[in-house]
């Protein structure tokens, strides 16, 4: 099934100990897209202005992504975006955001977008959120992501409470959950949150993974092992894409579907960070991915202990009881 | 089988948001051993000044530990360590070291010790490590853990080295690899450790568990998911008395059974931290720890994507061929 996204579409600029990069194609709604767009087909909702290079229109195109929902303000210019990281990649250093026609962006969806049951709504004032789940008629399974920013302000907090007791996955990091709460133990923080609705909460860890945590149980999904971290930017919505990606993919949101999307999750945030920009994205492949996951499980499973031959050799007595 | 450990024994004060204790049982021999002994015998090589009280010397022996190896020197002062930890528990902040004792300890192994198989070298001056290495007859498997200290200065890091070339496990953070092997890139810093000699990198991560890099492969220990962690002191080496315990208790050092002793770290670990001092360590009970074994498995644990039905239905075809 398909998996509509609204998010930003940036240009960014960015320096790591790896190198340097200037206005590539970024923003939330991009890394989301060329995530997800190998798992299943994406539709993305955003804005750029008249500034906006015809390459990165061609290169999300290219990728397979629908642009129906793509506006272009005349006149206007794209949100950009500045960072800095230093070798501890987990710390964005943000130099410079200009939010430019995303700032006073209101979607409007195609109406071929309206039927779409899996949605992502990435980063973006709540309000908006809100406007855009108003627009889709049978949302069968909803993502949020959110920031400090609007948690901060009462205003815009409870218009993302309005938002959360809409979707079934929410995504926050651990000073987010801890903020939005008011709790410091995460997993007190997150029953608070799974409390208002949502079926599931993900708590991004970067490079350590992400914790999801249900009604069901919890879940720890690690980070793939990567050799090399060259840009930690997108990881979040490259994560959010191979998670929602593979849940549109297979319609599975059981708890074991969940899970299983978590993993994709963490393969193609490894995809997104080990290059410069959405390059590793542009790459991956269904194969590759495959291959990762199948990694990625051998890097992790281990034998229960009643598998030891100790534990559950049979005890002749009881057999001949039974 | 009995695994031996050489490390401090200290008085601890420190507090964090959740509490406040002075003069507690400290130090990463203390900590290693209790939280081994629930899995294995466990001899203690270490020193105490004459104002150790009698109370910290029952916990140990009430706990099962052996303790001909303890030293007391009269009129001496035991090591004390002092610290604070605020709400990120990552995050130590010393607020006073007193060597004392420890400072000038010269262990001398006990005759019915040096036939021990299974040894853990605890934080100390390489040199002492060297020592006691060459009082063990027949180490089979021996674990190491050191620190910055040790690595930031040339004679004792050419110390460390020869001890490391001499060790089965090498425990280090992520700084500490770094800083030892000048490689910022975790896997390259890894396989330069192993190519001294080293059957397993353990690099730990505090909360966020701990990666093995073996020739065999990587494996991923997730952290026990605790609900609360009021005191992260002593979380590494009760994760080492766990793994060295567990590998001492089955004999079983082979990358599975390497891997089944790191979630045995992870599990003890999280008694450690769970509340304050060595206090969790003294109530965990095997069928306590067994729990939380299977617990973790069960939060960790996804399906192969080569068990779907989609991708494992036989080709008839393939299988008339064959």
């Amino acid at each position: 099934m398909t998996v509509l996204v609204i998010g930003s579409i940036a240009l960014d600029t960015l320096e790591t100990p790896f190198g340097k990069v200037e206005d590539e194609l970024g923003g939330a709604g991009s890394y989301f897209s060329l995530a997800a767009r190998v798992l299943t087909p994406v539709q993305l909702v955003g804005v750029v202005g008249s500034d906006f290079p015809e390459r990165h229109i061609e290169t999300l195109r290219s990728h397979g992504v629908d642009l129906q929902g793509l506006q272009r303000v005349e006149g206007g210019k794209t949100f950009r975006w500045s960072g800095r990281y230093d070798y501890d990649m987990n710390v964005a250093h943000t130099l410079d955001t200009q939010l430019n026609v995303f700032g006073e962006f209101q979607p409007k969806l195609p109406e071929s977008y309206r039927e779409t049951e899996f949605v992502y709504l990435a980063n973006i004032t709540p309000r908006v959120q809100l406007e855009v789940l108003d627009q889709v008629r049978n949302p069968r399974f909803v993502g949020l992501d959110s920031m400090n920013f609007w948690i901060g302000n009462p205003d815009t907090k409870s218009d993302l409470t309005r938002v959360i007791e809409r979707v079934n996955a929410v995504f926050m990091n651990d000073a987010e959950i801890r903020q939005y709460t008011g709790k410091y133990n995460l997993f007190e923080a997150a029953r608070s949150v799974l409390a208002l609705g949502p079926q599931v909460v993900l708590m991004k860890k970067g490079e350590h993974g992400a914790v999801a945590v249900s009604r069901e149980g919890i879940f720890v999904a690690a980070a793939y092992p990567l050799e090399t971290v060259e840009d930690p930017t997108g990881a979040g919505d490259s994560f959010a894409g191979g998670f929602m990606g593979h849940l549109a993919a297979s319609g599975d949101t059981s708890w074991a579907g969940i899970k299983r999307a978590l993993v994709f999750g963490s393969v193609i945030a490894s995809f997104a960070v080990e290059t410069f920009g959405v390059e590793g994205l542009l790459k991956m492949q269904r194969a590759t991915i495959e291959d990762r996951f199948e990694v990625l499980r051998n890097c992790t499973i281990f034998d229960s202990l009643l598998t030891q031959p100790s534990a559950v050799s049979p005890q002749p007595s009881a057999a001949a009881g039974n």
